[in-house]
């Protein structure tokens, strides 16, 4: 079996890291200037491993091997959050180009094929997942028509700063690939608690978003009498505490939600307010909670409504996220790699963050892998893992990589 | 009894109208360019009517008669909200005008001695109050000491700016008065819709308020499991229903809460809140009400605590408002003044707004009347009344400082 190398490995995320640093973080957002050094760097990288290499149109870092054959595709996405940490996308990027590395100097498996991508934007500066739904064909002109970033930039804007107006992008061609795998840091606490050393990834959480926007009367906290308000903060904090009653009896094992945005206006201590909006998300392994969640919500506002007064309206915030679940056959490779280098201390967990596999997975075969997060941190420049951490999931990838394209080259 | 001049009323009230306009509203902030006018129009009119005028230190424009005896405070305040309505503290201020005039301008009146005073920055630009707190010797230093307004203009940069920087600040001559009556727009909509045009005010109500701080931990809404969540924005919306839910079962009849301000952070619809700020206010008639308010606040903030996860501490946000109950004597003349210009169309009432007269109530014996206003609108550029309602509120104050003076110098 090939054998990575943790020192090329190591340098490799830490010469990365520098690209964009602030003190231990790294502020990288897609498009930048430091998103696009960098990717033109991996680029430099994946053609020194003999990868033919192409940024596309939508700034995806994209190394084809030259091996005939039945591929795989591995990787993730080089850019960050405005205030990322070192690892978040950057491992599965340069774990994909070491598992490359090491699958090309080993004499059992030189002749497999590994193609390896950095995705664009999955951090959701423009378009969540931007490069991966283009990459997949799943990108309409709607979703990138007008859009702009929190600070009014657009992405036709940010597409033609980057060099890539014009750019080619490039299309998956399914029929090469055995399936896709990414890695990623956990950016939770479970494998951390658990002592284990490797997640394998059962499928990724669906979420679906709602906002409720509370109509009532602003009215003078002081002379108007309680009978004849129509609060809208006070049906605010009645629908909030009884979706938190309520959600707990038709929850799944795995299901989060959560409400962490209010708006109350004008939201002054002596003005009742006569305007209010909450968000809600949930989140899921599978439809049915989700559908559960979405009948108590319907229920709740029905019932809030024929009450009068203030009134809700329940508005969808974004499409909703289907569960995804990973490939099983992939999954037996990760989890036999895992078995094999951490034995008892891997396990199947769900991914509660979305990721780029959770796109292409309606394309290819989709597998995750997760190594732990010290404390649980990401998206904050704390976020870190230990290194005998980082070097075994790669370990990990790469024997999973190689018993993935054996099987499929020999079927084949 | 002495005739109010509802032409030179109405006009008087039209003029200072001007000064600020904006639209149908005014924007006159004390110690703003246009309050300054707006006082010094005054000291002209309070001149014309033969009083010795003085704009003090703080601003207040105090017009004191020539006549001998005891006498009667009148008056308001000038200033306006930042988008302010036409009538507020004016309206008051006018009146006491027009009633020194139509008393001197009467043959068994113009013996009586009446004072009118426009108080500086009731509105609360720096310190709620600051006139009537500075007339009645209840400013003390450290309440203006280092005070800004919302933004960060310093009150001594404003009172040397408005030119009054080393000016004398008036103290009461409390041995002189009977009382102070102040009149005022009513603020709500009870008067308008009993079809009375009068209200007599029983007492302005008193006012707690506190700051409630909830502290969990910040986290990501996806991958953080509900069980091990401490999530700010939860406990809040859970004590806020409580609170809603428990205070109905010891408020009185006149009792008002309101919970319009909330904060939460990040606020961010997938973030797990680690902190959060919830502001209550109540307010009654009584202090028995706000005590037993106090009590419930109290063991809920305990329970909730005890339960661990998110700790909530309660902090004051401003000294409390004691209840003020308006001298019965004064009252008297009042409801007598209505019952004659208004048979059956007035009625006694509370103040749920706070009001000069709560502020020198404790240093002279006071009382107010309201009027009606349309629609119960009130600091919003759509404040008015009906003409006849304000001439007629007008004529009633005349009647009753006409009583109160004989009778107080029939005493003497």
């Amino acid at each position: 079996m090939p054998r990575i190398d943790p020192h090329r490995l190591l340098a490799d995320l830490r010469e990365l890291r520098t690209i964009g640093a602030q003190g231990r973080g790294v502020v990288r957002p897609a498009f930048s200037a430091a998103d696009m050094d960098a990717r033109r760097w991996l680029k430099r990288r994946y053609e020194e491993a003999g990868l033919e290499t192409t940024i596309d149109g939508v700034g995806n870092v994209f190394g084809r091997a030259r091996q005939p054959g039945t591929a795989l595709l591995l990787g993730s996405h080089s850019d960050t959050q405005p205030t990322g940490g070192w690892l978040d996308g950057a491992l599965g990027v340069i774990y994909a180009l070491e598992v490359a590395r090491a699958l090309a100097a080993d004499d059992s498996a030189r002749t497999l094929a590994v193609d390896v991508v950095s995705f664009q934007d999955e951090e959701s500066r423009f378009v969540g997942c931007l490069g991966s739904r283009s990459l997949t064909g799943t990108l309409t002109p709607e979703m990138e028509h007008g859009v702009a970033d929190s600070r009014g930039v657009a992405l036709a804007d940010a597409l033609s700063e980057a060099g890539l107006a014009g750019v080619p992008r490039l299309r998956l061609a399914r029929e090469r690939y055995a399936g896709f795998v990414e890695a990623h840091i956990e950016q939770g606490p479970h494998l951390e608690e658990a002592r284990h050393r490797i997640g394998v990834v059962t499928g990724i959480v669906g979420m679906r978003s709602i906002r409720f926007v509370f109509r009532g009367q602003q009215n003078h906290g002081g002379t108007t009498m309680m009978a004849r308000r129509r609060d809208a903060s006070t049906a605010l904090y009645e629908f909030a505490h009884r979706i938190n009653a309520e959600f707990p009896k038709v929850a799944a094992e795995r299901s989060v939600w959560t409400m962490g945005r209010v708006r109350v206006e004008p939201n002054a201590a002596s003005i009742v307010p006569g305007y209010a909006e909450l968000d809600l998300q949930f989140r899921d392994l599978s439809d049915a909670p989700l559908d559960a969640f979405e009948a108590v919500v319907a229920r709740l506002v029905s019932e809030m409504n024929d009450r009068g007064g203030v009134t809700i309206e329940a508005i969808p915030t974004r499409a909703p996220i289907p569960p995804t679940l990973m490939d099983s056959a992939l999954r037996a490779h990760i989890e036999a790699a895992a078995e094999r280098h951490a034995p008892g201390h891997w396990q199947r967990m769900p991914s509660g963050a979305f990721h780029d596999a959770g796109i292409v997975s309606a394309s290819l075969p989709s597998a995750m892998l997760f190594i732990p997060s010290i404390g649980g941190i990401s998206h904050d420049f704390a976020e870190d893992s230990r290194e005998e951490d980082i070097v075994l999931g790669c370990q990990v990838l790469a024997d999973a990589a190689a018993s993935i394209l054996i099987e499929a080259n020999s079927r084949g």
